[in-house]
C-alpha cells in the first residue's frame, strides 16, 4: 500500500480498516507470545501491540495469530491442480505464500508453462512465487517439450513474482563445470538459488555449496542435515507424498540451529492435501514430534521468508503483509481463519471471500499431447523370428520408491515379437513421445505392475512428460494410450476397446482443470480400477510416472530408449543378440 | 574468486592457497564449535572440516576461528583517522568490515566527500561498505557545505560498495509524511534502510517501522529494544565514546531473539580505539557480562551480515570471502591472526603483509575552510550602548552529555559590546560558516566550558561543521579560529596571539592525515593544554563540537543564530530588548 495512507493509520490519525483484538501474537522476532491487537489497512499490517480504531473489528477471544505459513518448495504440478484450485486447497490450511517450482509445465510448454502459471496465480489471496526450472530438460537422453538455457531463464527472471532459481539439480555438471551449469549459476549469482543435492557429501558438496546453491531439501538424515548446516546451506524438511523425511530430520533441529531450517512439501497429491493437510500438516508432525511450537512457526514463516529474501512477509509487524492464520490449539495447529493481504479468506477450511478467477489464455498449455496415432505401434520384434523366447532387460518397480531395479528376465516371443508375459508379471512398457511428433517411441518390459488384464496410460511421466503406457496387451495399451490423447492429456485405465476409467488432465497433460476434491474422486475410482486389473500396488498411475526418470537409478525407459542410469547411458533391450 | 578456479580446489582437484590446520571452527549456522582446517584459495574459503592439500599451511594449534567482526554503524570521521588508517586500527583487532555512514564528510563536501571515502578505502583489507546519509543537511537552519535530495542519493546508490540507506534521522518528516522524506524511502524501498529513532514508542514508532527502517542503534533501556524487536527492528547495541549503551541493553538479548541483534561502535574516539578496542571491545564486554560467546560472536557476524544482506561474509563455509579472526580464549577476545580476504594481514594487534596506499584526488576535501577573515569580527554589540549589563539566552553545558540546557544570565557589556565574563564562566561563542563564504557568522555565549584564559576553535561542528569558537577574549578567539584556517581544518588552542596547541584535520576539516596513535598523542596535547587553561571538561572540545548539532535539545548555536530546539525555531540572542 501507498506510505500515504499507511502513515496516518499507523499515526492513528486515521482509522484502520480491520482490527483483531485479544489476540495471543505469535512473535517470530523474539519468540514470544504477546497478548495484543493487531491493526490492518488494505493489505497491510499498520500497527501491533496497540488498540486502533478500525472501521471493523474481530475479537479473536484469545486465540493464537501467526504469520501466514510459506512452503519453501512446492511442485503445484503434482497436485494435479491448477493454481487457483490448489490454492482453495491449501490456503484455509493456512499457508498463504508457496515458492513454486514450475519444473513439470516447464518441461512441457517452456517458457510459455511457467508463464501461465504466473498468469493463471494472479491476484489469488495465495502468493504464488515462482522460483526458475534449472535442469529442463533434466538430460538430453529424454525428449521433453521444451528447452530453457541460461538466456531463457535470464529473460524470465524479470517477470514480476520470479524469486530466483530452483533446485540445481544437475550436480555434477555444476561441480565439474559445465559451461551451461555455470552460465545458469553466473546469471542467478545474485539471487537465491535452491539447491537439490540428495546424499551429496563431503567435498563435491564443498564445491557444489561455494558454488551458489544455498539451499537443500533432499536431505533424509540428521547427519546428512547437520553436514549441509554446518556449511551454510538452509534445510527445508520435507513431506511429500512420495518422499516422507519430516520425522528423521526432526532430531537434528536445534534452538540453535532452527533459524536455518524450514519446511517444504514438494510434491503431495491430491489425497495426501486433503486428508494430511499442507504445510500445516507438517507444522503438527513436527510439534507432535516434540519440537517447540514457536520455533516450529518460525520454521513455517520467518525463516523461509529470510532465506527467499522476502522481507515483506513472515512475521507479524508494521508494514508487513497482511497474511495471518487464526487457530486454538499451540499443539494441534489448524486454522480457523486465515487472512490474506488484509482479507479474511477462509474460515474453519473453507475458503470465503471473493476469490479472483484469474482469465487466462492457456493455449500454450491445451492440446500439449502431439501423437500420430496411425503409425503408433507397441510391436517389439526380436532379432530372431524362430525364438520362442528371448533374453531382456526389464525394470524391476519397488513399491512406494521411484528408484528401480535393473533385471533380466526371459520374455516370451509370438509371431516373432516380444510380448506381455501376465503370469509372470511381466508387461509391455512404452514411452511415446508427445511434445513434438517426433514419433518417438521406446519400448520395454516392466516388472511388478502386477496387472492380470488391460492397460495403463498417462501423460504424466517425469520429467519429460512423455505418454507412458504398460499393459497385458497392445490392444489394451492402444486403447488407454488412445484415450489419454482424446482427454488432450490424463491417467487412464482400459480392457480392450473399452476405457474404464480416467483422470482428464488437460493442462499441459498434467493438471485437471477440476477442483482437487473432484481430482482425488476420480483418481481413486482410477486407482481402484486399477486394483481391480491386478495391480497391488497403493497408486500404480503415479508409479508408473516415473519410470521415465532417467536421473534417479537403476533402469528406466525414454521415448529414446532403456537407460542405465548408473552408466549414464543407454543400454539395448535384448541381453544377447545372437 | 571465478568459479572456475574455485571449483578444482573444492572438489581437491587442486591445491588450495592456504590451509588453517588444527583449528577449533566457530559455527555460526549451528552454534557449534567443531574441530576442523579451513581451506582458503584466492580471497574466498573453498572448505570448512575437510583436509585439503594447500601450497601453504599454518598450524593454529587448537586456537579458535571465527568470521571477521561487521561493524554495524560506524561514522570513521569520529575516530579523525582517514579510513586507511582507521582500517590499521580496527583491522588487527578483529574487525574486517564495517557499514560506514560518510555523514560529516558529506555535511562538508557532498556527493564528492562519499565519493572520497569510497575510493580512500578502495583495496584495503578492511571492506569499507558504505550506507548513504539520509539525512544532509540535518535541518535548514544551519548552512552545511552541501545538500544531498533523494536524485543524488539515487545516483550514489549505483556506486560498489554503497548498500544502502543510513540512520534516517528525520523521524517528524517521515513518520507526517514529508515529501521529500518520503522521496528518499521510496529511492530506497528495495534496499537496506537503517533507523534512527531514539526513544521513539508507540504509533510514532508502528508509523516509522512500518514506512520503511528496518533497523535501530539508538536504543538505550531493555524496554525500548524489547519493543523495536517486537515490530521486527534489528536492534544493534551500541558502545560509543559518548553514547555507551551496551551494558544496559545486554539483560535484554535472549537466545530467542539474539539473531535480530548485533553491534555497532558509531563514533568512537582515537582513545577509546586505542585503550580500549573496537567491536573486539564489545564482544568482550558482551561476554564478560555473561553472553554466551557464541551468541555474542553470532551478532558480531553472521546476525549483522544478514541485516545488510551481506550474503558473501560473516560465516565460515565454502565460497564466502576468507575474512577470519584466530584468537585463544573464549571469554577474552583478543585477535591473534586476522586473514581479511585470504591474506593475513595483521597479527598480534599489528598490520603485517602488504597494505595498499590508495592514491586517490582528494582536493574536494582538502582546502575546506572557506573564511573571510578580514570580514570576521566577533563583536557582539548591544541594542543600548549605555547598559553596562544585558539579559541573554546562554547555552548551559552538561557534563559528558550532548545535551544542552536553555540558560538566561546576566551578560556584562563594554563600550557598548556583550562580552565574556570569565569568573562566572560565562564564554563567548562563534559559529563561524566555513563551507560557503557566506560571512554567517552565529553569535552567542555558552556557561561551562570552565577557561581561565584563552579560547579553543574547531572545524568539527556536527552536523553542519562549521567553525566553532569559544573563548575568554575576542583575540584569542581570533587567533585560535585563524589557526584552524592555516591548517586547513582541525582543532586548536590559543590564548591572545599565541597559538599553544592544535590537531590538523586537514581532510575536510574533520580528519587528519596522520596515523590514529599520532592523532591520539596530539589530542591528548590538546586537551591537557585546554585543562591548563582552565577547563575542567573530559575533551572540551569535542564537547564543543556538538554546541551548534540544532536537532539536539536544548538551547544550539549555528552560523544562522540561537535555535531553541524544542521550538524548532532561532530565538534571540537578548531576552529583554527594550
Amino acid at each position: 500500500m501507498k506510505l500515504t495512507r499507511f502513515l496516518p493509520v499507523a499515526r492513528g490519525d486515521e482509522p484502520a480498516d480491520l482490527l483483531l483484538r485479544n489476540a495471543q501474537v505469535i512473535d517470530v522476532f523474539t519468540g514470544e507470545i504477546t497478548e495484543a491487537d493487531v491493526a490492518i489497512a488494505e493489505d497491510t499490517i499498520v500497527g501491533v501491540g496497540l488498540t486502533y480504531d478500525a472501521d471493523e473489528e474481530i475479537d479473536l477471544q484469545g486465540r493464537y495469530i501467526c504469520p501466514g505459513l510459506i512452503d519453501a518448495h512446492v511442485h503445484i504440478e503434482s497436485s494435479m491442480a491448477t493454481p487457483p484450485y490448489f490454492a482453495r486447497a491449501v490456503l484455509p490450511r493456512g499457508t498463504t505464500t508457496v515458492v513454486t517450482d514450475p519444473h513439470e509445465i516447464a518441461n512441457v510448454a517452456g517458457a510459455d508453462g511457467i508463464s501461465y502459471m504466473l498468469d493463471v496465480s494472479k491476484g489469488l489471496p495465495l502468493t504464488v512465487l515462482v522460483n526458475l526450472p534449472s535442469c529442463v530438460p533434466a538430460t538430453h537422453m529424454a525428449t521433453a517439450g521444451a528447452e530453457l538455457t541460461a538466456d531463457d531463464l535470464v529473460q524470465l527472471a524479470d517477470m514480476p513474482r520470479v524469486v530466483g532459481l530452483a533446485e540445481f539439480m544437475n550436480v555434477p555438471g555444476l561441480v565439474l563445470g559445465d559451461p551451461q551449469a555455470l552460465a545458469k549459476i553466473e546469471a542467478f549469482r545474485d539471487d537465491v538459488i535452491d539447491g537439490h543435492s540428495p546424499e551429496l557429501s563431503g567435498k563435491w558438496l564443498q564445491a557444489y555449496v561455494g558454488a551458489g546453491p544455498g539451499s537443500d531439501h533432499e536431505c533424509t538424515t540428521p547427519e546428512e542435515m547437520m553436514e549441509k548446516l554446518r556449511l551454510g546451506m538452509y534445510v527445508f524438511l520435507r513431506e511429500a507424498t512420495g518422499a516422507k523425511n519430516l520425522r528423521d530430520l526432526l532430531p537434528a533441529v536445534t534452538r540453535e540451529n532452527s533459524r536455518r531450517c524450514g519446511f517444504c512439501t514438494d510434491d503431495r497429491h491430491p489425497s495426501d492435501l486433503l486428508d494430511e493437510g499442507h504445510v500445516d500438516y507438517l507444522l503438527r508432525v513436527a510439534i507432535a514430534e516434540g519440537l517447540d511450537p514457536i520455533t516450529a512457526i518460525r520454521m513455517a514463516t520467518l525463516n523461509v521468508a529470510e532465506w527467499f529474501r522476502l522481507h515483506d512477509r513472515g512475521a507479524i509487524a508494521p508494514g508487513r503483509r497482511a497474511d495471518l492464520v487464526v487457530f486454538s490449539e499451540l499443539d494441534d495447529f489448524h486454522a480457523e481463519m486465515v487472512f490474506a493481504g488484509g482479507q479474511l479468506a477462509a474460515r474453519q477450511g473453507k475458503p470465503v471471500g471473493k476469490w479472483p478467477v484469474p482469465s487466462v489464455d492457456a493455449s500454450a498449455v491445451r492440446g500439449t499431447v502431439n501423437v500420430d496415432w496411425k503409425a503408433l505401434s507397441f510391436a517389439v520384434p526380436v532379432p530372431d523370428v524362430r525364438t520362442e523366447v528371448v533374453e531382456a532387460r526389464v525394470i524391476g518397480l519397488v513399491p512406494d520408491q521411484i528408484v528401480t531395479r535393473h533385471l533380466v528376465k526371459q520374455i516370451p516371443v509370438r509371431n516373432g515379437q516380444a510380448v506381455s508375459d501376465v503370469d509372470r508379471d511381466i508387461l509391455k512398457l512404452a514411452v511415446v513421445e508427445r511434445h513434438r511428433g517426433t514419433g518417438n517411441v521406446g519400448l520395454g518390459f516392466v516388472h511388478g505392475l502386477g496387472l492380470r488384464q488391460g492397460a495403463l496410460a498417462g501423460s504424466v511421466g517425469h520429467d519429460a512428460h512423455n505418454l507412458i503406457v504398460a499393459g497385458c496387451d497392445d490392444g489394451s495399451m492402444m486403447t488407454a494410450a488412445r484415450a489419454v490423447g482424446k482427454l488432450g492429456g490424463g491417467l487412464v485405465a482400459a480392457v480392450d476397446d473399452r476405457v474404464l476409467a480416467q483422470v482428464p488432465l488437460p493442462v499441459g497433460g498434467l493438471m485437471s482443470d477440476q477442483p482437487l476434491e473432484t481430482i482425488r474422486r476420480q483418481m481413486d475410482e482410477l486407482v481402484g480400477t486399477a486394483r481391480d486389473l491386478g495391480s497391488p500396488l497403493h497408486d500404480p498411475l503415479i508409479t508408473l510416472g516415473f519410470l521415465a526418470l532417467e536421473v534417479i537409478p537403476s533402469l528406466k525407459l525414454t521415448d529414446q530408449g532403456l537407460v542405465d542410469v548408473e552408466a549414464f547411458d543407454f543400454v539395448p533391450l535384448f541381453v544377447d543378440v545372437g
